[in-house]
């Protein structure tokens, strides 16, 4: 889908950062970067990219959608696990290359596939300036 | 600068999402993304991304840094602007391919290159269906 039917064309550096108008900038892969964190607590859950569509989506119907990298189609996160996620609060960085969605999650509460609540279940340890995982 | 010089190759599904060894999954780009935040209140900073490069000497100084799309160069946040983020954590999602920094930001305490302390300052308000930026 071309993401210039259903956003504007980016504008110069002031309206892009300054402006009131929303001209995500989709990479060459025509997606954006979007992280989700929790409306309640702030916890980051996770971190997954939209194309133009899975955009458009979200603002139409208040919840979370995503672009599967890996099964390479829309993905309404919750549809089949019941996570739907309930978005609280969007917001755009800077120069609009990247989305930040506050959630409230249905559900069990869950977010990753492995179970957990956020996909972030793993700290990076330093010892010896050799890099290991631990769970936190 | 080849990945596999700096971090073991991503082994099968279970190593990458239960194991204790860093294997960062670096995109076609070369890039992973990561997510920085506050290590005192939580919030969010910015979304940047690291090549291997990036990630390897962020793990060595304990000072974050990134790969600058926009100038196609290393780049170690704050060596001009005094704003160095000290990582206080570090943690991967489940398929290792995004990084969460919680930070301590030196200097005046910002992080965005307009100025603001976080790069998020826009959310999208929706009214009859259409998304505008207001500041927050």
């Amino acid at each position: 889908m071309c993401a210039s039917h259903l956003f504007p064309a980016p504008g110069a550096k002031a309206a892009l950062e300054e402006g009131t108008l929303l001209t995500p900038r989709f990479g060459t892969d025509g997606l954006i970067t979007c992280v989700t964190t929790d409306a309640e607590t702030g916890e980051l859950l996770m971190v997954a990219h939209m194309d133009a569509a899975a955009f458009a989506k979200t603002i139409e119907t208040g919840e979370a959608w995503y672009w599967s990298r890996s099964r390479g189609e829309l993905w309404h996160k919750g549809a089949t696990s019941g996570q739907i996620q309930t978005v609280a609060e969007m917001r755009v960085d800077c120069d609009q290359d990247a989305v930040w969605l506050k959630v409230r999650v249905a559900g069990d509460g869950g977010c990753c596939h492995t179970g957990r609540r956020s996909c972030f279940y793993r700290r990076v340890d330093i010892s010896d300036g050799r890099p290991t995982l631990a769970l936190t």
